[in-house]
Formats: structure tokens, C-alpha cells, sequence
């Protein structure tokens, strides 16, 4: 028997617990040996539910308890989280979770300490929900020097942004629609300003080029400003937007941005719909692959940290993750990117699209029928800080900008 | 440093040779020691060829050299294979293999001889090409129940109904095409008869089950009968035709088969066109995901080989594959499997639209516009048996039948 403690019982902890009551069979076969839950550790009480009797409220008995092998940390947020998971991994205790933004901070500390112990800091709950891309990123994709990792990363924005592609309607409506649905929480910001997305793509950068990358240091874009009229747009170039999470590695280095982009059916992302997710990878020699499913959610987020419950008791005495080093990648200037940008010009061609291809070059223009007072255009690519010059020069005409996938 | 020989000098096995100096610096990075390439086995000589050094005719020289821990076999095919692959086994060398033949045949044995060694078989590149499925089922979907697993497993033919789909070409032009372009071969009978899909479902299953799949006990329908007119029902209906190998856990037990099916755009496989190659799986807690990438090719396989042979190499004296008993999976009869049917049937609506609805149910109907001497009709559910029993009373009025994907 395998002894575990699940920290914090809230939607993705209850997952956890439902996930190892419901398949107790086939998880056990497949451990070798049977996984109990000791101990749920909450704040609250929850007199009624299942768990009732394995709640506590002191993380000292699980830390200090020898028979508690594995620890599943789905509190979330930094602390207590991080002082919990690393007090447990210094105790010896492999440790599972679901939280990002302790894998994005404290990532390397933390892989560094199970390595040293000789267990396992397990995070595939952490990007993707039910998606398994980082257990394949460390263990599958070892042979390829990976290109590019290009996710959508965040089921509410995707939700938000397929409803606005699908139904023309504008962002505040999606917002509160998404709302009313529970997808969106409350205080939306860290889905719809990209914070979320951000930390993901850090930790799947980090992994698919081996070295950490810094959350912080990403350009971080959300999807507030795109109205249904630019959808127009984008439906009329036979297009979607789609925030993206994405790193590239290209001749003058590595850079990671997260943003809304413009993105066409030649894309296998351009299919993923909903509340779906989906993280494309490209090898030097695997070519294109894409891992899709259930990004978010109680039961599939739940199926992850288990799958990492399993694999930790199948190896009790033998670190898993092993690619990812401390050494920083140092991404280049956001400035030095290179792209092409979907621009919307106010005034009509006729006016304006001559003055627009002096600055920007070559660029092909996009009407729309009802929109007769602006037009659009695509330009060649530039790197930003050339956009952002020739953007300048025509000063308010430009009504927006969006990025296309190149 | 960790020798290793490759045994088949032919495209995938080139490709090893190729991936392992290509990338030996990230490769060696990710192992922690130096991977060596010591032989290559070929009946061949390859004057002029950079292996040409490592070239030997004779088996014994590896399976009796200690210094060789890991061996790929990219010979294909049942015999020598087998037993060279049980012998370099039973001598205590690991053994990564891109052989689906082999896998689907002897799986169940060689694993055993690896377990028992405390050594490793591993042939993530026997299904979907480079394409990592073989160890999430093995490593990451391990809290799940899968219920269904179903894939487009086979890029020549994928290739032949995309183009079908897309331009209205018959079958025999399609396999002419592909065959110039390199990606059907002179002899396409394993392709477009399924026996390849056939082979890949069948250990796919045998993962997902945990049980045994024998590959000699699915029903496997090709693509040899799809039309150019079967395509134009297709697209009238919003769906495509798909080479589809599935299986699937039901309420009487489990069933696999590989055949052509009609395809919706809810599913992510109706996307999935040209070579490439996707699995979806659905978990009872994870819910639906999918693994897309390019199924064959010299490259992508022989990335998925040498994953093996870095997860070989990081393991040398721990078993990784484990979820997968010799117990043998008893799958139900075809005949009691529920589908829908696309029945194409001879004569007008108005005479014979009644008939039809009289032995099948209430179907659903649609015409061609260029097409008034037949007509087709899409079935309720109902078992194999069924279908067979009504479609014998209408005789050779039916002019054919698809399976509908559920």
C-alpha cells in the first residue's frame, strides 16, 4: 500500500480524490500496489462529504509522516504552496501538482531538490489540463531539437474567441456569457490578459529547450481589444484569432510571446475549438505534432495529477524529469521578432493604401463590404521594432493591430 | 558511453543513423553519456556511405558483443526479426523497435523477456510513425478507464481519401498518384486493404485495454470500394470518408475493427488530412484527446526510435513498459457491434424510398443531384446483424455500404 496526502480540496484536490475512488481498480493494477489516501488537508471542514474523515487541518502530520510517500499539491498560488511542496520533497515525498505558477517561479529549485532525493516533482496537471505534452516533451520528443511549441493554452479565451468567430459577437457579451457558464471566473484578468497562457508556454519553453525560462521576461499580450469586426476580418481571409502561447528558436536566438494571433486552416490549431486546447510541437526531425484535449477542468486536470500519482509510485527510487536545466535562457528582444501584421488603416483604400505601402512595403490590403470607413492590410515581414516605426509615422489611422502566425 | 547497434540499414533504420548525428549533442545532453553507434547490421555493403565503417553481415557479432547495450531493429517483417530481437533480449540488451508486425505478433512475449531482464522493449514508433502514443498510454493516461480509441493510423491511405475528398478523383487514379509521389508502394495491399491499420489498432488496444489484442481476430475492411460518388454523399452531408481503426470498450465488452467510416467535423479526426496521422482517445475522466503528427516518413520514425533509445538508455536496469497483460482480450463478435450505415440503394426515392424505411427504420435520405438513378440513406443504430438481415432482403438493390462513426 502507498500512502498519499492531497493538499488543498477544492476543484481540482475533490477531482483528485473522485478520480482515485472511481478507477481504484485499474490505477492499482497498474501501480503494482494499492494507492490510499491518508490525509486531505484543507482549512475547511466538509462534514458530509466522502472525504469527511480524512481532513486536517495541520500540514505537520503530513510532512512528519514516514507512511505518506506521495504528496498532490493542489492549492494553488505561490504560499503556502511553495514552502508546503518543498518541505515535503526535502522530507523525501514525491510530490504532484497542478499549480503553474509555483512550477513556473520555483520549478528548478524544486526539480533540483527531487533529483538530489531521488524522487519525483511531477507537474502535467500544470499546462494543457488532461493534455499530455509535458511527460512526452521530457520523455517521448528526447531525439528532436525542438523549433517551435505553440499551445492555446486557455480554455476560457479560446471559448471566448470561438464564440466571437462563430456567432460575430463582441467581447464584453462572450465575456459575460463565459461568465454565466463558469468558465470565466469573476475577476477575469488572468485569462483574458494572457497571465495564465504566460505561465504555461514559461514552463513548456523551458522543457522543450531545456533551459529555464522566465516567466517574466515573456511579452504578454491578452485578447481585451479584439472586437467582432476584427473577427470580420479574419473570416474574411479565410482566418481565425486565437491567443497562442509560443516560442520559436530562430537564427538569432530563442523568444517567447504571448498574444492574439491571426492563424489559417494550413495550422492544426486552427480546428481547436471551445474550451479545447491543443499544443503544437515542431522537431528538427519529428516534423509537426499536436497534443489535443481538455485543457481545463475538474475531472481531466484530475486524470493528469493522478497519471503522475501512478508514475511517481512506479518509481519510487528513480528521478523521472531530467530536462531542464537552471542555466536561464536569455530570449531575445521582442523588438528583433520577426512577423507579419495584420494592420487596420482608418479612410479608404482609395485614400490611404498607397501612403500605407510607402511605410510598410508590399502589403496586401482586405475591405469589408459594411465597414466602408477603414480597410486593412498585411504586411511583409518586419521585425517589430520596424513596425512599430512605420506604425508611428501613421499615427492614429492605425485602429488596431493584430499579429499573423507566420 | 552507451554503444548501440542498428540492425536493417533500409529508410528507418538510415534515418536512426541520420537523427543520432544529427542531433548527437542534444541527444547526449538528454542521456548524460555519449550514445556510440558500434554496428550496423545490413546483408548490404555501402560503399561510399558514412556508415560504411560500421557495416557487419553477421547477427552474432552483436548479440555476443557486452560492450552493445541497446539494440534498434528497423529490419521489418516477422523472421529474422523475432529471433534476433528475443536473443539480444535474452543476452540483457534493450531492444527499441519501429516493427508493428513484430510488436503485434510477439509483443507480449518479448515484454516479458525485458521485464524479467529488468531491460527494456519499447516500439513508440510502430504506431503513428512519430507520433508519441505509445508511451502516454503507457506513462500518462494511467487514472483513466479508456473507453474509446480510435485512429487514422495509415498515411498512404489517409493521403488517397484526403485527395478523394478534396478533388473528386477515383480510386485507382488517387493510388496512381500516390504511388508516383512515393507514398503508396508497388504493392499497396497492407496499406489499402487495412492490414497495416490492422496491426497498429491491435497493440494500440492491447495498451489502452491492458489485455492482450490479437491482430488476427479484428475485422478489417480497406478502402478499395470508396468512390468518387461515395465522396460526393460525403461532402453533401458535411462529413468525410476516413480510414478509421477503433476500438472501443461497451456495455457488452470490447470491440475493434479497422475500415472505412463517414466522419463529421465534431470529430478532430475529420481535419486530419494528407500523410498525417492522428489518435484520439477518450478516458472516462479525461475525456476526449487526440495525437496528431506525421504517421511515416524516414525522419519521424527514426525520431521516435531514438526516443526509445534515449528512454532505453536513461533506464538501463528499470522496466518502463508495464500496462499490458498477456491475458488474451476476447472481443466481441462483429456482428453485435451498433453502428449507423450509409446505404447507398439502386432506383429513385419515390419508389423506393418506402421499402428501405420499411426493413431499415427511419432513415434519413439523401440525393444527388447528378446522381437520380440512386440514392442513399443513413440508418438508426442497430448491430451488424441486423443490417446484414435487412440488407439481404433488398438485395442487389443496395449498391453499397459505409459504416458511420458514432
Amino acid at each position: 500500500m502507498i500512502n498519499i496526502a492531497v493538499m488543498g480540496y477544492g476543484t481540482v484536490g475533490g477531482g483528485v480524490v473522485e478520480v482515485i475512488n472511481t478507477n481504484h481498480e485499474s490505477i492499482n493494477k497498474r501501480v503494482g500496489e494499492e494507492i490510499n489516501i491518508k490525509y486531505v488537508l484543507d482549512l475547511r471542514d466538509f462534514p458530509g462529504d466522502p472525504a469527511e474523515h480524512l481532513i486536517i487541518h495541520d500540514f505537520e502530520q503530513i510532512v512528519n509522516d514516514p507512511e505518506v510517500k506521495i504528496v498532490v499539491e493542489t492549492m494553488g498560488g505561490l504560499e503556502p504552496a511553495h514552502t508546503f511542496v518543498k518541505r515535503c520533497l526535502e522530507a523525501g515525498k514525491s510530490v504532484a501538482t497542478s499549480n503553474k505558477a509555483l512550477v513556473a517561479k520555483f520549478g528548478v529549485e524544486l526539480m533540483e531538490i527531487a533529483k538530489a532525493k531521488n524522487i519525483n516533482f511531477l507537474f502535467e496537471a500544470s499546462c494543457g489540463g488532461g493534455i499530455p505534452i509535458i511527460r512526452p516533451l521530457n520523455s517521448s520528443l528526447t531525439a528532436d531539437e525542438i523549433d517551435e511549441i505553440t499551445g492555446i493554452l486557455n480554455g476560457t479565451t479560446n471559448y471566448m474567441m470561438t464564440k466571437m468567430s462563430m456567432e460575430g459577437a463582441e467581447f464584453d457579451d462572450v465575456l459575460k456569457d463565459a461568465q454565466a457558464k463558469g468558465y470565466a471566473e469573476a475577476d477575469p484578468t488572468a485569462d483574458i490578459e494572457g497571465h495564465d497562457a504566460c505561465r504555461k508556454i514559461a514552463i513548456l519553453s523551458s522543457l522543450a529547450f531545456g533551459q529555464f525560462v522566465d516567466f517574466e521576461e515573456i511579452y504578454t499580450e491578452g485578447i481585451t481589444k479584439i472586437t467582432a469586426v476584427d473577427m470580420e476580418y479574419a473570416r474574411e481571409m479565410g482566418q481565425t484569432i486565437k491567443l497562442l502561447g509560443t516560442s520559436r528558436r530562430v537564427e538569432d536566438g530563442f523568444y517567447a510571446m504571448v498574444a492574439p494571433f491571426l492563424i489559417g486552416p494550413e495550422s492544426p490549431l486552427y480546428s481547436v475549438n471551445d474550451v479545447f486546447n491543443a499544443i503544437f510541437v515542431h522537431g528538427n526531425v519529428l516534423g509537426d505534432a499536436m497534443f489535443y484535449g481538455s485543457g481545463a477542468g475538474k475531472l481531466p486536470t484530475a486524470s493528469a495529477v493522478v497519471g503522475d500519482v501512478v508514475d511517481a509510485a512506479r518509481h519510487m527510487h528513480c528521478t523521472i524529469m531530467n530536462n531542464w536545466s537552471s542555466g536561464k535562457l536569455e530570449l531575445m528582444s521582442t523588438d528583433d521578432v520577426q512577423a507579419r501584421f495584420f494592420v487596420r488603416i482608418q479612410g479608404s483604400q482609395a485614400e490611404m493604401l498607397e501612403a500605407v505601402k510607402a511605410e510598410m512595403g508590399d502589403c496586401e490590403a482586405i475591405a469589408l463590404e459594411n465597414h466602408p470607413e477603414e480597410f486593412a492590410v498585411v504586411t511583409p515581414v518586419m521585425s517589430e521594432k520596424e513596425y512599430k516605426a512605420h506604425g508611428e509615422k501613421l499615427g492614429d489611422k492605425i485602429l488596431g493591430m493584430i499579429r499573423v502566425k507566420l
